[in-house]
């Protein structure tokens, strides 16, 4: 069975899945994305994703290549056209083809792009009875990641940092030394049986994980405070964890090389991986 | 006669000329570029900016798909398909194509972009004899601006939030007040016959035409200070002007609708003009 991708209407052969040169996507990074988890052939937080999917186009007055309703449908289409049982769908969409210029054209048409990739859940569930480990760098991106463009080189640079430091992922610093998240995470930490996460602003994306998470973490009567945190609490930090939407809840044992708690997958990770996995909304 | 690019490897017929969908400059801004102004046929301070093209790869740890030598060759056979007498060349390179992953991947090779486009030099001087407008706005960008990357999208927010209001180009402030640089473009003012601009960090691209200009202002004994200036000082400016590879040296006539010495096309930025095209390198 070949791959196949939706490119601007059509399903066509991964291998030939082509956009012109001139995409504002490529020159110019010009354009939002939002990645779907698909668990047992269906969508993982659906509506989470295309409202949010919406809101970047709105912020960058980007107009929808095709109707709200029409997402669904292409997602399952792509799906189905590869069968994809535990995966995700990347979703791409840009400002469209125009002449090289800086400013918004005038008649352009959006361009689409889905494509969908196989094995997510075996390779999670491995990477989650090791845990994994965390480089901080400082955060040079950009001062509006709550929009989630393809404006991705500086978490492209972090993330190569972390696997140059032998680490899965980066955590960034703020100018004033608070993590802000990971390259392509939201970061966590517990500590005396309280889960800090750092409060949604301009300078970080409004994760779709984090937000379930954080429901099933008040239904089921934990302790959350969203705030700030840095290195030192970090270094007393009982536990650490990433959240996204293809890493779920990913446990992290040790920071800078650092120990987090006994350097182990810790028990709330463990726990949190279920509930959440209990409260997401699947179609 | 249709238009020619060229595309890793190949010389293409503009409208089918194309990339992968997981090209990483489409997925990631993960690439890098340059533009050349083209005068009679020929290529502006081409050295220049192939130093910087390779500083720029290097920062990023890009290969580069071709011989070092093979950028004049195929510079100028875009020149020749394209019949460009006064125009530009655009030339982009990516980390190439590789399944979605924000690391480097290991074995991708490099994707080579280059354009041509005709009519330069008419629009230039049109504009120059009118001068344009600048409207400042917040420098959101990232923290490594000195690369020149296709991490565009915060430039082309700014441009089009200038247009909106009426403007040419947008200044960028960054956090005191200070500007760094045009969205395009190097910022310059002129205050008691001293020439002001701010001097090269990671917080402006070291821009080639800037540097042309600054040897030609020494040389022809002219006043030049490279220092920081804010709104104030744009309110005191006698002059002010902007440097780019294919808007040269081009007059600001007014800053937020605020007049620039008389609101006219000032004295020096004639004279830097010519002394600018005098010195400038033609290969």
């Amino acid at each position: 069975m070949s791959r196949e991708a939706f490119v601007n209407g059509e399903y066509t052969d991964y291998v030939n899945s082509l956009v012109h040169i001139e995409d504002r996507g490529y020159q110019f990074a010009d354009g939002v994305y939002e990645v779907f988890a698909i668990l047992n052939s269906k969508i993982v937080d659906y509506e989470g994703h295309i409202k949010r999917l919406y809101r970047s186009l709105n912020e960058l007055r980007i107009k929808s290549p095709i109707q709200k309703k029409s997402y669904r449908y292409h997602i399952r289409e792509i799906i189905k056209r590869n069968v994809i049982n535990d995966g995700l769908v990347y979703l791409q969409i840009t400002r469209g083809v125009a002449t090289r210029d800086f400013r918004f054209p005038k008649n352009s048409k959006s361009s689409i792009v889905i494509i969908g990739k196989n094995t997510l859940s075996n390779y999670y569930h491995n990477n989650f009875n090791k845990g994994i480990k965390v480089k901080t760098t400082k955060d040079i991106r950009w001062k509006r990641v709550d929009i989630k463009s393809l404006n991705l080189l500086p978490p492209v640079l972090a993330k190569q940092h972390a696997v140059d430091n032998g680490c899965e992922e980066a955590w960034l610093l703020d100018d004033n030394g608070y993590i802000t998240e990971g390259s392509s995470s939201n970061a966590w930490i517990v500590k005396k049986k309280t889960v800090i996460t750092r409060p949604v602003s301009n300078s970080i994306l409004n994760g779709i994980t984090r937000s379930t998470l954080i429901k099933s973490l008040t239904k089921n009567g934990y302790m959350l405070t969203e705030r700030r945190f840095n290195l030192n609490d970090i270094k007393d930090a009982d536990e650490a964890f990433i959240t996204s939407a293809t890493q779920f809840v990913m446990p992290v044992i040790a920071v800078n090389n650092i120990k987090i708690g006994n350097g182990q997958v810790g028990e709330f990770a463990k726990i949190f991986k279920e509930i959440y996995f209990k409260h997401i909304n699947i179609s």
